[in-house]
């Protein structure tokens, strides 16, 4: 039984965390069935594990406490060979990185600014001073303010996923014809969309559309049933 | 016998093209030696296979002429199989799409307003016009135009190498321990602005130019004897 320690809002099943996501798509790609555990930001004392890594996802297997989503990754490709890849080969391996990098310094970096303060209302109450205090001192400047540049920043953002649209113009997925991890690192981020806002990051004729739909759809809807604003 | 056409100035020996540079170093990475032919723009007649190709490089191999740059990275690939690899197996390469789109349309559309003026003065005479009036349509502006904004531009292209430099901060290429094509493909666009102008795009202190300095020396340094502005 492997269990995976989840970021959860005030309600437990309201699972959002980018990085997260990444993990729960990854294991269902290697086919297993994980125990989620909701787990929020005030609960340092529940994570399993070094008391130095205070953050999700952290993976349980056996006698193994894996945190940090890349290395959880790796892990699973390692551990569970004899499943798909998650990354076809060391080529995908070593190139995987710089999508990840991507992912965290355009699409992440790019979206929080635009939807963190939506992510407020659902953390639990003991969260939520954490959170702003953080996260405003990540985005030097406060929730409201970052909030009120919303319109430019949603065109700007839609702009700077052009690598993303070139590349799935021209195959169905990052992974070529099937996902790899290079896809559940990038979906993460509009899962977490998703989850967190009723506003589409997806102008309506985005050809990007097509692949967020089939990411949804994978694995018997895993993501699409997932509780989302 | 392998022939490269590529695109050179009005010194035959000044090769600047991104997209040529990439295969000089993915044709070196297989080991072998091209015979390189200088093409100018307006030497529409001079380029061998389907006469709608009007492009650099082509690549011709006995009977094959292959024009394209992936095109030709993979037929590399797969002619030249026991040779190192340019991808590192099948998730290399399809990963590798997602980097090439993002050399395309962050570095090289990045960089060309930038030193795209400095380029005319290379150009063999009879390419001149031809330059500015395509380069000027895609811009939607002047050349001078462009680099009336190069401070401005220059420092947004050095914050948009941010998944660049992460990448390699962690390995030593973007192929992992050893360079692949993506290495190429990227190194392409700064040895086109090497060759261009004397502006450096990198800041002094960017963690990029040891990444860039090892990629000038690989065989015996290919790139780096390259006739430079």
């Amino acid at each position: 039984m492997i269990e995976l320690f989840e970021l959860a809002g005030r309600d437990p099943d309201f699972r959002f965390s980018p990085y997260c996501w990444r993990i729960r798509m990854a294991i269902a790609h290697k086919g297993l069935e994980p125990k989620t555990t909701p787990w929020r930001f005030h609960e340092k004392d529940r994570l399993p594990g070094a008391p130095t890594n205070r953050q999700v996802p952290v993976l349980v297997d056996g006698g193994e406490v894996i945190s940090n989503s890349s290395r959880i990754a790796f892990y699973l490709e390692d551990r569970y060979s004899n499943s798909p890849s998650l990354f076809g080969g060391p080529g995908g391996e070593a190139h995987v990185h710089f999508i990840l990098a991507w992912a965290d310094t355009v699409l992440t970096a790019g979206l929080f600014p635009i939807l963190g303060p939506d992510v407020l209302g659902h953390l639990h109450p003991a969260d939520r001073a954490y959170f702003r205090a953080s996260r405003e001192k990540r985005l030097g400047m406060t929730l409201e303010e970052a909030r009120a540049g919303r319109p430019a920043r949603l065109a700007a953002f839609r702009q700077s996923l052009a690598p993303l649209r070139h590349t799935l113009q021209a195959q169905d997925f990052l992974g070529g014809e099937e996902p790899s991890y290079a896809d559940y690192a990038v979906f993460g981020s509009f899962q977490w969309a998703r989850c967190v806002s009723p506003q589409d990051v997806l102008a309506e004729d985005d050809s990007l559309r097509s692949w967020r739909s089939a990411m949804l759809e994978l694995f018997d809807g895993l993501a699409e049933r997932a509780l989302a604003a």
